[in-house]
């Protein structure tokens, strides 16, 4: 589309920048597409999809300011704009395929453009995925990528799927990344959470395990706004509520260390960003998973178990009602 | 994804808006969507395609003070944002039959979102088109939307695909939008002008055209940079050049007056927003698309042709060269 406010100009390098927006486009974000019929530089691309097989397809945003720091290292926004999608995909036991990428820029910097594309295509990599198309456009720096995944017929593994006294999984460990936002923030000092930073900057998605979950799991969802929230997605989905054990919770001994104070707790529950599967299963489906576990070399616990009685009752280790004043996360509250 | 500067907050109503971004999306962004295997509420969608078939895959961005105006009618903005992402499906042939939407807002003004909700959902009901996904996020205004369409397996419209001495057609008339919003800009007067800044706030993609065109076409591309920018695309893709007709090219009444300064050349030759299709056919095909532009009630103009010789050259009535100097547009030049 054109710009309201610029004036007649041409598709030549700009004297100023020594580059077009058809330059930036070849040079920071086109790549081969071997998975698609066609890829960047039509007015669409085209992909055929496996017969038997349906189309996962997410979008997710990243703002400046809102989701990430305007000094971010570019090459780990690049990585992570991408991975936070790939997670959305994991989460349906989808194979990652396509993404398309719309970046809107305040003005062109190629050295953060190359770094941004680097871990972009590290991530794309890394998952198998091909960039397929996009736009970009000058304004505020927001980056939002649809990811699309294939997944055979009937297998995909919604949130509306949990069933009475299934168990409740969670893979891996919850609320580094929320402590290395806390961190960040400067809530508490950075020294010795670098590993939690990472955690937050360089989210790893679960594709493996979504993929080892098909015909598993009876429902899944991957941890971005927090357990309290993101398990309330599937309760709330499936028409169920569910008991869970605060001391089952997976955490790093990192956070172990901070379980008697508010921000522990909080990032344990509520933190989000782990990017970490939560899904229920049925009991008989254990020694599987726990196969699964040790082939794909992922922690899986066991953190709770499905309810008739609605709502979602976090227990302490004497399976007592505990009481938290935080449950989720939402942009406009 | 989590807001790095909010604290631990809640899903219930916000205080301030009463509304959380879960009711903003139920509200605003939740209609049925017949179309898909799964839609909004789940990590991903899910699709699936019919045997045969290819997807077309697009994404186009509109940011504030970039592609419209800070006052923009919301209605308006919410067709447009979505028709111009149909142009592109269009322009392949495809027919459109999902989208995702990407919306971030600086602050909740329901009103507002109403009005955009309405205007989206007006031009999805008349394309076809389920929305199945999205995120909802604070932010500068700014929109990305995605489009997914089916075509037959080889059938789709590519840029690349126009042969020496083929027409060059073009449906409707180009400048329009151009010249509305040079009216809106302040650059010449409004009166007289308001089908013009129509054309602009509400194009009409071409998508039963396009659909037509399939295996009559050779290459297309729909005019959203300016006629001689896109074709130029297709003649770059195609290894191929051009010889086109000023005298030929179809203009309102409106801008057929203003031909004798330079404003009124560069609406039509590259004003772009027109959402037209440019398209190239081999010279028998030309009673076919005679009666296509008879039964859609379109008007099909031949306004050149598709030449050995690279570049496109622009020739006035007595086939004589025009020189121009502005070619495209570029958001970064």
């Amino acid at each position: 589309m054109r710009d309201i406010n610029q004036p007649p100009i041409t598709n030549h390098p700009s004297p100023v920048t020594g580059v077009s927006e058809f330059d930036l486009i070849a040079r920071y974000f086109t790549r081969a597409t071997p998975q698609a019929v066609l890829g960047v530089g039509d007015d669409a691309a085209l992909v055929a999809v496996g017969s038997g097989m349906e189309l996962a397809i997410s979008t997710d945003t990243l703002v400046e300011g809102t989701h990430f720091f305007a000094d971010a290292d570019p090459r780990l926004l690049g990585w992570k704009a991408l991975a936070v999608n790939v997670s959305d995909l994991a989460a349906m036991g989808a194979e990652p395929r396509f993404a398309t990428l719309a970046i809107s820029l305040p003005q062109v910097q190629e050295p953060w453009l190359a770094r941004f594309s680097e871990g972009f295509f590290e991530c794309a990599r890394q998952y198998g995925v091909d960039l397929i198309g996009g736009d970009t456009t000058k304004g505020p720096l927001c980056i939002t990528i649809t990811v699309l995944g294939e997944t055979p017929k009937t297998a995909a593994l919604r949130r509306s799927g949990a069933r009475i006294n299934e168990d409740i999984w969670i893979s891996g460990q919850l609320g580094n990344a929320a402590l290395g936002l806390a961190a960040l923030q400067g809530k508490i000092t950075k020294e010795g959470l670098e590993s939690c930073i990472t955690a937050l900057h360089a989210p790893q998605p679960r594709v493996e395990l979504g993929l080892a979950l098909r015909n598993r799991a009876s429902a899944a969802i991957d941890v971005s706004d927090g357990l309290m929230a993101d398990l309330g997605h599937i309760l709330e989905r499936s028409g169920v509520g569910a008991d869970i054990r605060f001391d089952l919770i997976p955490r790093s001994t990192l956070l172990a260390a901070r379980m008697d104070n508010d921000l522990g707790r909080f990032c344990l529950l509520a933190g989000g960003e782990d990017y970490e599967l939560c899904f229920t299963a049925p009991p008989r489906m254990e020694p599987q998973l726990l196969e699964v576990a040790d082939k794909l070399k992922i922690r899986l616990t066991r953190i709770g178990k499905i309810s008739a009685e609605k709502g979602l009752r976090l227990l302490d280790g004497h399976g007592k009602p505990m009481v938290v004043n935080f449950t989720g996360y939402d942009h406009f509250a």
